[in-house]
């Protein structure tokens, strides 16, 4: 049984621990085994310290039944640009290596107190930004995993670890999720605390998950979330005992950049799923097409003014990328004012997006993973709903023209996290069988 | 004699019109066969009407001595994106086949009255933008022109007509003289009228000039300009007599951007320059790199809107390029107000830049002319200076490491567009005294 626990869902695991069936040190050794496995190939880990982890597990195999958290002996991966006590932490940069942060930021610390197991650090993109790291695409080894969470996404794709924390600014959840056909959560903007996170964009960045299940992610997000006093207060339950998910179908300005063939396979998926719950399509505000250049704006301004110091004494260290980045930034703090009104006006405009449905269905990628030499694939279609500040959770299940993940990602308001995570377990299913079906059918 | 005239500078012909040694009908058939020798390599003119040239040249033979215009008998190129009556004007795009206006436009009335001999169209990228048209460099017919002005440029390049008209939007002047060698003059923005010029961005598209020589253009120039009442009236002589021009050298912002061959190229020549007029190091105002981008937004904004009927109505005859540039002007509409506020702000800070020197020796172009397949060069040293509406000449003279022209540009405050020639007259002069003695000691 050990051999394939790695691979079952987080919500299985869940199960599992709690009955009893499986100890935490045996999942966690588990866990280390499959990584060893194909950490060579995959190159999807930072830092790991098996015996650290191991111990652990055995700690939490000693603790009382009653007194065992809600994540109790779940071997987590934590992207490493989120501060951890006892595992360096990089950022990507050689300007930090062998960075020991004095705290825990706060989601680690939460997970912990949770019972979870930190098995290690995931390779993040220098400072979570476009230089990548050595990460392979699990299910190619020729194509990049996505950015800039791309251990974490790597780790969870290849069935090594049930789960583990990213973060997004841009696309850098839902992007690599759909490349490495995970589940990828982004919550709503700020109901995550990034304490202890190396921050990129204070007006973007948001902490989420990778698992292989949105049950697993919801549990997730339930230890992690509720930091902000501000949040609205998710409902009981997320539908009415009964009420049909209205589902709307969202090209979004850049429908046009997705491939055709890829844009194909999306229409039939969505009116595959059409037949279960009615999907409408919807057409966004004209105002929504400058959100990416917003975005973008926002982002390369913040990101310059937060690595200021790492550029005026570490210049030489950053990639010429970065450099180019920052450079960007310096020529874009004009529009700053502008960016920032104009993603304030679109949000004022989400009531009437959501007036008629609770979720949408989205592109997610621009086609499959691209080859591993070009980066780490383009975010434009996260963009927006980053800058708005949505829950968007990537939902795996279609496949591309060689075979490889699509995604499609599900969008709910702002503060309805919970709709969105229902959004994806539906659809998510229903997109499967769909899949099943299709293979039924081709063979 | 006649076979040699068309590669005489445009102030010479002046005079040998003038003084009668040469008729308009001598040079214009000379320029004619001049064209008709390069034209199957080169593809610098959209239209060409040798018949009415030559009856035009007859007319002006005939007019007495007494009579005759500053720029009398002169054949010129029009780029084919300015209005003429007599000969098509297709915008470079396939939606204007065998379009003719009702009107010539300002300058070719201006040109016309003064003698001048329209000999045809040149060459325009689609719309003045960037979708390239068949021209070639003159120089090697593997390269790129440059752009828009492509036709202008390398007819005037190869010396198959003294002086063409193009005009500059970001860089579409100083860029295609640069990567052509010739002189090229974007005056003070405002100075010459675009009435009956497609416009492109109304709050940046200037009407300048191709020559070999800038007494030639000069003498364009006075024939072109004084429209806008609002001008700041030229001085009579552009320096008290006796006074040195006062010299700066602008990096820009954009200056790691330049190959660092060409940096050292152009760094070198200062150098050499500096021997005779103490050229100053002049750090730009940080503000400035934002130029860029502002320039931009303003140019992708407006275009948007002035080819908003194209789009709607003949969408299918745009190219991708085209349509790629008008998807991104819908983009940054946000952004729109606040770069006109930037641009006005860094305007304000021009005073000061003046403040020491007459003019700034910039570089206009990222090394030598591109192959041709991959476009018509970057115009980004030249958005910033365009945005700002100062006058700027391209001055020949410097080469590249392939043996091909490379660009400087002399810059000066808004309205003193008599500095900017007599800059360019001079530091010209110096520039090619200075390659001269550089050949000496290759050899």
């Amino acid at each position: 049984m050990s051999a394939d626990l790695p691979g079952r869902t987080l919500a299985e695991l869940i199960g599992l621990l709690r009955a009893g069936t499986v100890s935490a040190s045996e999942l966690a050794s588990a866990c280390l085994d499959a990584v060893a496995a194909r950490e060579d190939d995959l190159r999807a880990w930072a830092h790991l310290d098996p015996d650290a982890a191991m111990a652990r597990a055995r700690e939490l195999d000693a603790v009382p039944a009653g007194e065992r958290g809600p994540l109790h002996g779940i071997p987590v991966g934590i992207k490493d640009i989120i501060d951890t006590a006892d595992l360096p932490t990089e950022y990507g940069s050689p300007i930090y290596a062998g960075h020991h942060p004095a705290e825990d930021a706060d989601v680690v610390a939460r997970l912990r107190r949770a019972g979870a197991i930190i098995l290690g650090k995931t390779v993040t993109t220098e400072f979570a930004l476009f230089h990548p790291g050595a990460t392979t695409n699990p299910h190619d080894p020729a194509r990049t995993p996505g950015g800039s969470s791309s251990g974490s996404a790597a780790a969870v794709g290849a069935g090594t670890v049930p789960l583990a924390l990213g973060t997004q600014t841009a696309g850098s959840i839902v992007r690599p999720a759909s490349y490495c056909g995970v589940v990828g959560v982004k919550p709503t903007f700020g109901r995550v605390s990034t304490r202890g996170v190396k921050a990129c964009s204070r007006s973007l960045d948001t902490i989420g998950t990778f698992t292989r299940d949105v049950d697993g992610a919801d549990a997730v997000l339930r230890v992690l979330g509720g930091v902000d006093a501000n949040d609205p207060e998710p409902a009981a339950g997320a539908l009415a005992a009964g009420r049909a998910l209205r589902v709307g179908f969202a090209r979004t300005p850049e429908w046009h950049e997705v491939p055709a063939d890829s844009r194909g396979r999306i229409e039939q998926a969505v009116q595959k799923v059409a037949a279960g719950f009615g999907v409408r399509d919807v057409e966004l505000p004209e105002a929504f097409s400058g959100l990416v250049e917003a975005q973008k704006c926002l982002m390369l301004v913040e990101v310059t003014r937060e690595l200021a110091d790492e550029r005026a004494h570490h210049g030489d260290q950053l990639s010429t990328r970065l450099q180019d980045v920052l450079a960007h930034g310096d020529r874009m703090t004009w529009a700053y004012e502008a960016a920032k009104a104009h993603v304030r006006h679109c949000r004022g405009l989400l009531d009437d997006v959501f007036g008629d449905v609770d979720v949408l269905l989205a592109p997610s990628v621009l086609g499959e993973a691209p080859p591993i030499d070009e980066g780490t694939g383009d975010p434009v279609l996260c963009r927006a709903w980053t800058a708005l500040g949505t829950p968007a959770v990537a939902v795996p299940g279609l496949t591309g023209p060689a075979g490889l993940p699509l995604g499609v990602q599900v969008v709910a308001a702002p503060g309805r996290d919970d709709l969105a995570l229902e959004g994806a377990r539906q659809l998510g299913r229903s997109l499967r069988d769909r899949e099943h079906l299709s293979s039924h059918v081709a063979r």
